[in-house]
C-alpha cells in the first residue's frame, strides 16, 4: 500500500496530542504528516518519527489534500474544514459534535457498529466521550437481554473541556486551599471542590446539550432509534476520567453474574470485588484505553433493571483511542490506502 | 418553664459544634450544659454563653441525667448511651443511624412528618444527610402528584465522613498538586481529584449501606412503605455540601412550572434560571440551612417523571439544623420543659 498523507487538526490539544502519538507509534507508513493548530500554537514544532513538524494554521494558504485526517479542534473548525478535506479525497475522523447527527455520516464505536463504516473518502464521526464509554458497557448487555431504556448521571472530568479547564482546576484548587479569590474563565463557576450541574447550554425543555447528545448518540450507535435515554450531566473536580452511574433496563430479565461475564467477554474491565478496592476510579482509569465497570447489581426499583458504574479516560477511549481504533479498522480493510483517493 | 439540662454528645465533631452553636444562640433557658466528646478531645474546653464548659468522656463516672440530649458521635456510642439518657428522662435527638429503622423511634424531618413526634422522654432519630435533603425536595411534589418512585445519584462531600476526611481531602489535594504520594486513611482510596463510587460496605445484593438508608428512610419519612427507591451513592472531592441528581416519578403527570412553585412555597430555594448562574452549587449551599433545587425538568424517559438537582449543606440541613429544628418543635409544644421529666 502507498504511504499515507496524514493531517491532525487541533494537533496541540489534549486529544490531538494523543492522536499524534498513536499515529507515530503505529505501523502505518506515513508519507507526509501535517499538524494544524490554532494561532495560539504558532511557532510550536512537533516531532514525528524523528523529524520536526511545524504547526500550521488551517487556512486556504496551508490547506493540502490528505488521505487520513484526524480532527479535534471543535465544531466550528470541523464544520468548515472536514468537508473540504473529504471533498479533496480524505477519510476524516472527526471528534467534534458537528456531524454526529448527520444521517449520512457514520457515528462509530468500533466494537459496536463497525459495519456502518464505508469505503472511500468522507467523514466518520467520533462520538461524545460520555456516550462512548456508556455504550461500550451497554452493548454486550443489550445483545443479551435487549436494552429498553437508560438513565445515567455523569461525573465528568474537566479535561473534557480542554487544557485550559485543566489548568483552571489546578490553579483554582491552589487558590482555594490558600483562601484566595478564584476567577473562573473556562467554567461559569469555580470548579475546585465544587460540582457544576450542567454541561453546555440548556434547551427550552431544560435539557443540556451534553444530556441530549447522550440520548441522540446512544440511539444511533446501538441502532435503537426510540430508546428512552435520560441523562443528568455534571462536572466534578477530577482532571481526567469520566465516571457514570447507569441504570439500564431490558426487555428480558438480566442476571448480574451473566452481566459481569458478558462485559468481560466484550473486553470491558470488570472491577467488582466486594472489598474496598473493588470498583473503578477515574484516577486509576486515566491513561488506560479500556472501559472499566463495577458495582454491577440489580436495580431495586426495576425487576428488569441493572445498576452499574462505568469509568473511562475521556481523552482516550472517549476521544483519541476510539478515533484511532476507527482508523485502524479502515486501514485493516484497505480503505485508507493512498491510491484509493486517486 | 424550667431551665433545661442539656447534653451534647460528640460536642467537638463537625456536627456537634453546629448543634452547640444553635443551643447557645437560641432563646431556650439552659440550667446546665454538658459537652461529651471522645478521649481525643480530652482537655478541650468549650464556651457556652460566656462560661467555660470542659469536654467530658461519656462513661459511668460522667453520665448525668438531662432534659435534652443532642447526640452525634456515631452509632456505637448512640446504641450504648442514647437509651440510657432516655431512660433517665431525656428527649434524645440522635444523629446516628442506630435507631432510624426502629419502628418505635420517630424519624423526623420537621417540615414533613412532625406529627410522628410524641411527648415525654425517648429517642428521636435524625435521618441520614442524603435522605433529608432529597425528601425535603420530594415532599411538596409528592403532596401534589403522589410519588411513585425515585432514582438518585449522589455527589456527596467528604464532611459527611467527619473532620478527619476533610483534612484528608485538603492534605491529599496539596500532595497531588505537588506530585507527592498520598496515604488515604479516612477513605479506602485517594479522594483528591477522584470519585469514590461506594459509601459504606455493600450487602450481598451489591447495594451499599448508604444506598439502603436512602430507601429505608425515604419510605419511613414520606410514609410510603413500598416506594421504589434506587440510589447510587458516590463521594466527590467537595468539602461541604451534598448534591443529588434525582429522577422522581408520580401517579399523576407533574408539571415543571407547578413543581417549581410548589418547591418555593415549601421553603426550598429554587435556583433554576436558564443562564449560567442558574443552578445550585455545593460550595454556595455550604453554611446555609436551606435546601436548594434547580434544573427541574421533565424526565425524557418517563412521561410522569421529573428530573431535579438537589443541594444542601450536609452538616446543617443534613444534620445539625434538622436536629435543632426537631428540638425547636418539641420546645414550642412544651415537650422539653424540665418539669416533664419529674
Amino acid at each position: 500500500m502507498n504511504p499515507l498523507r496524514v493531517a491532525v487538526v487541533g494537533a496541540t490539544g489534549a486529544v490531538g496530542r494523543e492522536m499524534w502519538r498513536r499515529i507515530e507509534g503505529s505501523a502505518m507508513p506515513v508519507a507526509e504528516i501535517r499538524a494544524y493548530a490554532s494561532s495560539r500554537s504558532e511557532g510550536t514544532t512537533l516531532s514525528f518519527r524523528g523529524s520536526p513538524v511545524p504547526c500550521l494554521p488551517l487556512d486556504e494558504a496551508h490547506f493540502a489534500p490528505a488521505d487520513l485526517v484526524l480532527a479535534s479542534a471543535g465544531s466550528a473548525v470541523s464544520r468548515l474544514w472536514s468537508p473540504r478535506f473529504a471533498a479533496a479525497g480524505a477519510v476524516v475522523i472527526d471528534n467534534s459534535s458537528a456531524f454526529r447527527r448527520d444521517p449520512d455520516v457514520p457515528l462509530v464505536v468500533p466494537e459496536i457498529n463497525p459495519e456502518t463504516l464505508r469505503p472511500g473518502p468522507g467523514i466518520v464521526a467520533n462520538p461524545n466521550c460520555s456516550t462512548i464509554q456508556m455504550v461500550v458497557a451497554l452493548a454486550p448487555l443489550h445483545r443479551r437481554w435487549g436494552l429498553a431504556g437508560v438513565r445515567v448521571a455523569t461525573y465528568q472530568s474537566v479535561s473534557g473541556a480542554g487544557g485550559r479547564a485543566m489548568r483552571e482546576l489546578e490553579e483554582g484548587s491552589r487558590v482555594f486551599l490558600e483562601d484566595g479569590e478564584e476567577t473562573p474563565r473556562a467554567f461559569s463557576h469555580p470548579i475546585a471542590f465544587n460540582v457544576l450541574p450542567r454541561i453546555g447550554p440548556a434547551d427550552e425543555t431544560g435539557e443540556s446539550t451534553e444530556e441530549r447528545k447522550m440520548r441522540d448518540e446512544t440511539r444511533r450507535i446501538l441502532d435503537l432509534p426510540d430508546l428512552p435515554v435520560s441523562a443528568f450531566c455534571a462536572r466534578v473536580p477530577v482532571f481526567r476520567g469520566h465516571s457514570e452511574a447507569v441504570w439500564a433496563w431490558f426487555r428480558e430479565t438480566p442476571d448480574v453474574e451473566e452481566a459481569r461475564a458478558a462485559l468481560g467477554e466484550a473486553g470491558v474491565v470488570v472491577q467488582d470485588d466486594p472489598d474496598a478496592s473493588g470498583f473503578p476510579l477515574p484516577r486509576e482509569a486515566a491513561g488506560d484505553d479500556r472501559v472499566f465497570v463495577g458495582r454491577v447489581r440489580r436495580d431495586p426499583a426495576e425487576p428488569r433493571g441493572l445498576v452499574l458504574w462505568v469509568v473511562a479516560d475521556n481523552l482516550l477511549k472517549g476521544a483519541a483511542a476510539n478515533a484511532w481504533q476507527i482508523a485502524e479498522v479502515l486501514w485493516q480493510r484497505g480503505w485508507l490506502a493512498g491510491e484509493k483517493q486517486a
